[in-house]
């Protein structure tokens, strides 16, 4: 599955970058991105490889999340069950679903956070979904590999022929990036407009970005959204002005 | 999950073993055994296994894969996918659902073998059932614990309540001990009698054993085999001295 690619973001340890290298190989993935690892081609991670070499040394090294994912046009975010955040939430089986359909169209990606803390709240809000792998509620923190192993898995079973292999060229679906540009945009337009407490604006973002996210707006309607608000902000600029 | 135990069989790596313990307690399973283990209490094992020490104070060391299977009364073998062998196969998922339903009665056993190696044919004859894990097939050999994390995540998902937790008393169901037993059993009279070569029995005791795991014989039928066995014997006996 050429388009589905696994994130780790800061990872502590180089043997945990070299067991998800395996992982990945054992369930036919191959796209790697790292960002600001810890540390990486230790001797360790190279053993716990285990002869997934290829994917360590294709793997790239990014300084952000958003540059990791910025090509993506779905990303899920693994996290430990959140009860007091309203954000789509998956199992692994679930994500799959929701995953091997869309890598046949455009590039995947699952994000997987740091061993002790996993993603931060920032992190999280820019995946439009998250998924929680089923554990003890009393030992509930799996090690990261076996995180990746456990969803790799699922894709594995879900798209056993590995038809997520071909995306199909003539469709050019919204990116991460795309979505990214329509937040900062629209954040910008609503304090320019004045809508907008910037103090307090987190709570309210994170309602619209949901929306957003659910209403999956092509690259048309992204442009037509972003042309909305750049007239909000030129009237609002013009009245201002005057 | 109480009643369902993991088999390690001449486990190489402690590490290994480390990891496979903190897999089990984040699935809520319990019951490790380790068969001939090369390393065990390692620093490696104690560090993977991240605050799953009890499992690892509590795991049973045997001597044999017979020893540690005694009590079960269903042993799933995990094995690489076997085109020669017609041995009943099912995916980790399957796996799930005859498993999780069994341990409600009495204890289940999943059996690992050796990092490089498996489980050995022999070892293989001893489970009722084969479960292979999807993978790559340039690249199949699951690392050990990642291995025991995908059938405990399955088992997981197929019983999130744990209620495989009870066993209900009343019942005393067949269990690998009284299988061996028959096997046993049968091999000796069907020598007794002159109907199996010794030399050449291999396949054939394979299709038998293959039968009557097929049947699942409660206790009483296999005291009826066994007493059908003894009668063969004896009158052969008999014949033979007369």
């Amino acid at each position: 599955m050429k388009n589905v690619r696994i994130v780790l973001v800061e990872t502590s340890h180089g043997g945990n970058i070299g067991a998800v290298a395996r992982a990945m190989k054992n369930m036919c993935l191959e796209d790697l991105v790292l960002v600001n690892p810890r540390q990486f081609m230790t001797d360790e991670c190279v053993a716990r490889a285990s002869g997934a070499d290829d994917i360590l040394h294709e793997a790239q090294v990014c300084r952000s999340l958003d540059e990791a994912v910025a090509d993506c046009s779905l990303v899920v975010g693994a996290s430990a069950r959140l009860r007091t955040v309203a954000w789509p939430q998956v199992d692994p089986r679930e994500c799959a679903a929701l995953v091997v359909p869309r890598a046949r169209q455009g590039r995947v990606a699952l994000v997987f956070g740091r061993e002790r803390t996993g993603l931060t709240n920032a992190e999280l809000e820019r995946c439009q979904y998250l998924v929680h792998i089923p554990s003890n509620p009393d030992y509930s923190s799996l090690n990261l590999a076996m995180a990746v192993q456990v969803l790799s898995y699922e894709l594995m079973m879900q798209d056993p022929q590995g038809s997520a292999e071909q995306a199909s060229p003539e469709s050019s679906p919204t990116t991460a990036g795309d979505m990214q540009g329509l937040f900062g945009h629209l954040e910008q337009a609503l304090e320019d407009i004045g809508f907008l407490d910037p103090r307090k604006s987190d709570k309210l973002m994170r309602r619209l970005k949901r929306l957003f996210y659910r209403a999956e707006p092509d690259l048309d309607e992204i442009r037509i959204l972003r042309g909305i608000l750049s007239a909000a902000q030129g009237r609002k600029s013009a009245r201002r002005d005057s």
